[in-house]
């Protein structure tokens, strides 16, 4: 048996023993999923660049197309086709502010992964957890295509495809294909497939769960193979135009225009009539065809923009899907959410509003959302936004329980709307959308003149497909 | 000034430290040679594979463009497009035989470059130092286009183009350019440009010197900017090819077939209608176009063989070039000797000849090389053969001085004869040419599939083109 056979059955068993509570065996979804010689075929990518921290410490491990940046460590880990990103990470002298407690760090904050199998899986950085600000750690744990860690420490979980745990630290847990959970924190819970849940505690209670039939048709999880569904099939389909720009070592100059203050990964698959203003950031591994982003819009890693027009200041976060859409001004749209129109039936945004994590709008017939609404759910045709979203102003004066359709809100509305606007804010501050020539610099100013460097395998032998230690410091 | 032009300065005062006695100055040939920006501007490789020990480690330096195998250790160097090989280290165990006295070695050997400056330089392995058996030291060294350090630890010297030194320890020297040294050892010597001297203290001491005429011809060195004359062209001439073998980061299968023993590396490139038979050894860096290469024969790095026929078990050694020739079995071609003929001059080397390394056949007329001849210094005719040539049946007869044209031959011929006999056999067995299927196992069958793994510069600020500390172990 191959090295790298033993690790996957060893993390296997850490993660099993980790969830023996809700008896659940993440065999079947890992064993068989990726043939041992898919390891050996990919290379693996570290950033290098100024504007970043960095250490990377590789041992034990396959990282197999996997994309790494500022200071990470792995260990006895498969990381296939992942991207694990600390272009954020907090640094030692910063002070996290948490509930009125300050936390000065006494070291730069690392992303660690040990005895952990991600695939695809994006993990981005600044964990949200105040108890062990300096370390990032995912550990014991199994996630699957397309799931995002964002800010979130995991230990001893299961994340099922397309999930996404974002600023929650969790422990011991299943989350459930799609699942989208902002909890704060997460013990010893199964989260069902499909649930979006954001809660802070004291404040707010959001959950709405998709139905299952829907949720099938989108995000179908199978053990011990790819998963199934729209979701997956809309990015495989796209798949071999990644393929083109991380195959060349070299770089090459952007196939665009690139104005003041903006800036655009030359990782970012760019085609047909393409056009970005100032201030746009488009991160690597983001797809644009046919897309206009206005000035100070930012398009996040696994984002794909096609066919659409997005006016300004808007946020695309991770996964985010946006097809044959016209977005107004600051319009948001959330981890995994699928925005899908057509010329038939196009989708209108309007200025302000907030499209949740994954939210799917697939349309039968042309929609238009007004301004300044929340939406959330499954959306195909215009009669859907009636139990599927809802005024921020209407939110902001929830006080108590509200329900509309399967949705399911508690709280304090105000506190819900003010919580995603200041985050929204955070991220184009952060961003530098609003760079004026000299103030307000941000990622899209500090330069995305990032080098990449190969690393591979093991080509052959006892240790194909592993890699081996490596350690790379300033 | 940015750090990587400190670096630069710092390198050349200290080599100037180590020459201060013959009062040579290195910075005119290192200044401005290569444009800042050029170091950004390439990649550099560290090879992967399960036959090779490993150890790799990266400080303070710039690597552009370079090739790394095995245990390397570099630190505060600028090593521009030079190709340091391991892939022959001694290993911890191995007995060093010196003159009688047994050196067991304590520990792998590794290459150590530090300070020192190297340019389009080949370092190989197996450093036959008996004082420092585990560490193959260069340090305080400027070398430059196109010249080999061939197991020769190298202190406090500067190297011009195309020099070689071979199985020789240099301390404080000036190498001339197209100089070719295998003494053993030295120190504090000027060795005058297109020197040729292999000598064996006791036994032998050869030494033949090109007229400057002929020189300044092929290897033209000039301070501050790259070297001139044919060699250059040649080789400059072909650097296209090799950008497309290096550019792509995945594995491509090879052009032509590769029988049973043989091995082909992928990072060789392959023109044209080329053969190679069972037990070949065809080196990353080699060049072949419209080439046969007969059974057991071998190409190392940096050599091209263009036009040509090769009849088995031959020996084309690093920077070794062949044009329109036909080589008998077990001719051996030497380091950076330029074999040019042409379709109206061809050239025919009978079997078992020996072109001495640094020899120049570049063609006027045809020329046929009888069986079991010594070839050294400049052939362009057939008379020039007369003063350039040598039966080894005679020279193997000769004991005491022997003068032959510019050529001065002192001590026992036979063991001259003998030690590069004995020579081109280890090389010819270390590389596999004998393996019968089952014994006789080397490079060629152990396996040439190494991963490429790129490594790159930063590629802006204060440290643009330096690379950041790396360390790579199994």
């Amino acid at each position: 048996m191959k090295r790298i056979e033993q690790l996957i059955d060893r993390i296997i068993d850490r993660v099993n023993i980790n969830l023996r509570e809700p008896a659940f065996d993440v065999g079947p979804y890992v064993r068989g999923l990726i043939p041992v010689e898919q390891f050996e075929r990919f290379y693996a990518f570290y950033g290098l660049s100024p504007h970043h921290p960095l250490h990377f410490h590789f041992r034990g491990s396959s990282l197999a197309g996997s994309y790494f940046l500022g200071k990470c460590i792995v260990e006895h880990s498969v990381l296939y086709k992942s991207d694990i990103r600390g272009d954020e990470l907090k640094m030692r002298g910063d002070v996290l502010c948490h509930k009125g407690l300050q936390v000065p760090l006494h070291d730069d904050e690392v992303i660690r992964i040990k005895d952990g199998f991600l695939v695809k899986t994006l993990v981005h950085n600044y964990s949200h957890d105040p108890e062990n600000p300096e370390e990032f750690l995912i550990q014991n744990t199994v996630s699957l295509h397309y799931a995002n860690i964002h800010g979130a420490p995991v230990e001893g979980s299961f994340l099922g495809p397309f999930a996404t745990v974002d600023l929650t630290t969790v422990h011991d847990c299943v989350i459930g294909p799609f699942a989208y959970v902002q909890v704060g924190e997460l013990a010893h819970r199964e989260v069902e497939p499909g649930t979006i849940w954001i809660r802070s505690d004291g404040d707010f209670d959001f959950r709405y769960r998709f139905p299952d039939t829907v949720l099938k048709r989108y995000v179908n999880a199978l053990s011990g193979r790819n998963p199934e569904g729209v979701l997956m099939d809309f990015v495989e389909a796209r798949k071999e135009d990644f393929q083109e720009v991380f195959d060349g070592a070299v770089r090459r100059p952007p196939r665009i225009d690139v104005p003041p203050g903006a800036a655009l990964s030359r990782y970012a698959v760019v085609r047909g009539d393409t056009e970005i203003a100032e201030n746009v950031l488009v991160a690597q591994r983001a797809y644009l065809e046919d897309a206009y982003l206005g000035k100070g819009a930012n398009a996040q890693e696994n984002c794909y923009i096609i066919r659409s027009r997005l006016q300004g200041w808007n946020v695309t976060a991770h996964g985010g899907k946006i097809i044959h859409a016209v977005l107004g001004p600051k319009v948001f749209v959330g981890f995994n959410a699928f925005l899908r129109a057509s010329e038939d039936c196009p989708l209108k945004i309007g200025e302000g509003s907030i499209v949740m994590p994954h939210t799917v709008v697939d349309l039968e017939e042309p929609v238009d959302i007004p301004p300044g609404r929340l939406v959330w759910g499954y959306v195909s045709r215009r009669a859907d936004l009636e139990h599927q979203s809802l005024a921020l102003e209407d939110l902001s004066r929830v006080e108590g329980l509200m329900e509309k359709g399967a949705m399911r809100f508690e709280g304090n509305g105000a506190r819900f709307v003010e919580a995603f606007r200041h985050r929204i804010e955070h991220i184009l501050e952060a961003n530098g959308a609003y760079f004026d020539g000299t103030n307000n610099v941000g990622h899209a100013q500090k330069g995305q003149n990032i080098s990449f460097n190969i690393m591979q395998p093991y080509p052959e032998g006892e240790m194909q497909g592993l890699y081996p230690t490596i350690d790379i410091r300033p």
